[in-house]
């Protein structure tokens, strides 16, 4: 009997030790939303309005964030494996003149895994609409269109922002 | 003679030490400009523009950001002493209906240190003009005058800024 109870204690340890490990690798892996970005570095940002080319698929104001193994790429060009940006993009309500940020109209990802992206520069790109958190909404071709672009980057490791001081 | 090397020895160290210890000290104590509020969590932005009654004062963009102190205050209402807040105004920069961050006009930082300020809710108030990292431009009316206001919301411990998640 004190064997049986072993064996389950051991095996409600063992089933919490698998969810302690899988809750991190959870989630990133099965949306790629990085959901503490908004304690991340900001990086910069930039206000699309309405007499702008890109207001329609782009008005309203977008930050970048920037983790921890991007902020130093950010800084030295050379981005390591789990870097992470994001790009995210708000509207803006604006009332008496004073605009300040409403819902959010999207999320962009980019994230850095050299092995899994060989054809990518090692870079992945998701981009998750609204307040989803779980949906990348890039086909294989959006992906490899945002990859082109952002090649013209390259000698900065694909990425364009650059921090603002 | 390997005693008064030791004496100078045992006097090169603790004049290191001293130096080590003044450093941090005397970085925020001589103007207490926060050097790496870029490099924070960012808080919210809001962006004052050419029809608001603040233009003239306050327009551009601004971004408010918390250090790690301060952001467990965001959350909770308690701000700890070493919680340290920056309100940072830029112009902004408009080309083909997108807008740029550019120069800085003015950083605001708020100080929580319960000891030094028992007359504001342990808040200092500070103003950094341009670029400028070394002076304060406050008066200590002017500095009353910021805790009168921030006063309005002293049930969140006199920080009107709200964490935009």
């Amino acid at each position: 009997m004190s064997f049986m109870f072993s064996k389950r204690i051991l095996a409600a340890g063992a089933a919490a030790l698998v969810l302690f490990a899988a809750a991190p690798a959870l989630r990133s892996d099965s949306s790629n939303f990085p959901v503490d970005y908004r304690q991340w570095i900001h990086v910069k940002s930039v206000i699309i309005g309405p007499s702008s080319p890109f207001f329609a698929a782009q008005g309203g104001i977008h930050h970048v964030y920037a983790n921890p193994a991007a902020f130093q790429g950010l800084r030295n060009g050379d981005y390591s494996d789990g870097s992470v940006l994001v790009f995210e993009l708000l509207t803006l309500n604006e009332k008496d003149g004073a605009s300040s940020e409403g819902a959010r109209r999207r999320v962009d990802v980019m994230i850095k895994d050299s092995r899994a992206n060989p054809a990518t520069g090692g870079w992945r790109f998701d981009r998750f609409m609204g307040d989803d958190r779980s949906h990348s909404t890039l086909t294989d071709q959006e992906r490899a269109d945002c990859f082109t672009c952002h090649s013209n980057a390259k000698d900065r490791g694909s990425v364009f922002s650059r921090f603002r001081n």
